[in-house]
């Protein structure tokens, strides 16, 4: 493999460079069957034990036993943004979210044209900068949606709701960064293409005492009924990036599983932060303290002149993928699972030098 | 590359090597900007290309206009059976299906749960081995919905109907392996997993005067409207596969096009059809002549022992993939456009010399 940059994309973002090797080999052959993993049958054992794998991998890693199964789709999480409401929400019923932002109000959108939607709880009034700890659930909602990490605003939950009705939680942009508390929720959706692996493939881990509560006559692969019964092959399902997240979940074994993860994941932020700390004169973070995201650090520079000469800059030094979401402008560090502390230090010094020379701020 | 089998698997199923090559190199690094193709922003100016480039090229191959968009979508053919009568099929009117196989079936029952169905000609009285030229439309259908090639049983279109309401085509199983008149659909859809690339991602192929017919209030990734809009962008798309479907269309143009890739079918069609005629008494293709399949050569032999034998014996001969459908059990040679000359010829000297042992038939 070449030099590689350091990549700070929202997502699709970095993967692990062991896995791109392997991923890489998978394309010409697998596993010495003459034949590419992509020309492989969706029914081929290979093919199978990968699914297989990958679940046991998935559940062993979140700590999850036999009343879980886990479901890989393609269509994003912006599929399951309807597939929720479709399968869980019943005419008579309302179903709760809470909105931490842009993410959050595309589920409920999408929830709203299928049915009754309580706001539980939203940060808006303060632009999204925290994460509600209070929620105002409806009598006897359907379930309680959360989105657990907010890669535009660098928010992020580092508790897990207390709730008594059925929790659903997007973890596309945080799931296996931390260790949770997994056996609370009853849905936990990703798409893989932040901490999972690549773009195509949704990882969904659902506990089997909701398809109890499916809806009769949804449309068939919609249901999360066939997506369990069938084990993901009700039809062809994206083999390859499957084959992706199986090896970034051994990947994550190989690291000491969440705890390690969780360990790296937070010296890498308590660097990243501890700067932004140390030169508030010249770098603000806008997000409240205790909901800071270790995935997505987002801060403003004193202009958005120097915000755009700090990013070209950054390039130049192979710091990449750091513009702002375009809603809100300003700068993003995305250091997923797979981005090294190395490159974390190299961003620290870039950012300090960068203060010095245009602020005189510093040593 | 290693040593390749003959890979006569249905789907996924065979690429052509240059594809597998390139795609290989895509997931270390693509285009020397130090990160792998899966690592990339799906809206970097890189991912952008692929996808405008993808589109071009499809449309150059298929003779299409400025009246068409590509559409690249997860979810497979299966989503859009159920994507196109919610788009289409408004609550006054009936959609029209053509039943030539399980497929067609699924497509049928998937829009039954949303509408009205008419079914406006079927094979199944005849298990399917045909397809039917008359149609008994509707009077005011909101479409009427083809499915080109029938993988299962080994039937396929060779005429594109003449209707003057919306013609819908799933061609999941034939796409880009014969010249078409395109232009006669107005929406066509397939999985990529057969002739265009890898599972993962489908192509759709949309004439813009259908997106003014598009249900209002739909869910809004599962809107035709918005995957046009949006130019596959809405959400993050399956990137990896969708480049594989670029590559493959490429692959084609460096063939010589459409007109060159049906000649090549044909010939392999023909040599692989000539074998079982001229071995009729041991090798049985329960088609109709005139609607035989030129992707999927589907055949019997005198007892199933025999068929299991001629699987194993051909399986040593690295002749893989060839077990009929579990629904319909006997043989199966998918020859798709990536499937080489040579290896027909392989399998006919195999078939030759098998029907020689076991029945002491031909020379």
């Amino acid at each position: 493999m070449g030099k590689r940059v350091w990549n700070l994309n929202p997502g699709p973002a970095v993967l692990p460079e062991a896995v791109l090797e392997e991923a890489s080999k998978a394309v010409l052959e697998y596993e010495g069957k003459g034949m590419s993993l992509m020309e492989m049958s969706h029914r081929a054992k290979e093919v199978d034990k990968i699914f297989k794998d990958t679940e046991a991998d998935l559940k062993e890693i979140m700590g999850l036993g036999d009343d879980y199964s886990v479901v890989f789709m393609g269509g994003g999480a912006s599929l399951q943004f309807t597939m929720i409401p479709m399968n869980f929400l019943h005419d008579d019923q309302t179903a709760d979210y809470v909105n931490t932002g842009s993410w959050s109000q595309n589920a409920i959108k999408e929830a709203k044209l299928l049915g009754k939607v309580n706001v539980a709880a939203s940060s808006e009034e303060r632009e999204f900068t925290y994460i509600p700890k209070i929620f105002d659930l409806s009598p006897d909602p359907a379930y309680l949606h959360i989105t657990t990490n907010n890669t535009i605003r660098g928010t992020q939950y580092h508790f897990d709701p207390d709730v008594k009705v059925p929790l659903i939680a997007d973890m596309s942009s945080d799931i296996l960064s931390m260790r949770r508390d997994f056996k609370k929720y009853s849905l936990i959706y990703a798409g893989a293409q932040k901490n999972l692996g690549p773009a195509g493939v949704t990882v969904i881990i659902i506990k089997k005492d909701m398809l109890e509560r499916v809806k009769p006559g949804i449309p068939t692969l919609l249901s999360f009924k066939t997506q369990v019964e069938k084990e993901s092959l009700f039809n062809t399902p994206p083999v390859f990036p499957t084959y992706v997240v199986g090896l970034v979940a051994k990947w994550i074994k190989s690291q000491g599983g969440l705890a390690a993860i969780e360990a790296g994941n937070r010296k890498k932020a308590d660097l990243l932060y501890g700067c932004l700390d140390e030169y508030s004169d010249f770098y603000r973070a806008p997000v409240n303290k205790e909901d800071l995201s270790w995935m997505n650090v987002v801060f403003r520079l004193p202009s958005e002149d120097l915000e755009k000469k700090f990013l070209a800059e950054a390039g130049e030094k192979s710091l990449i993928g750091m513009k702002g979401h375009r809603s809100v402008g300003g700068v993003r560090a995305s250091i997923y699972n797979a981005f090294p502390y190395a490159g974390v230090e190299e961003l620290v010094s870039f950012m300090k030098a960068f203060a010095k020379k245009e602020a005189g701020i510093g040593v």
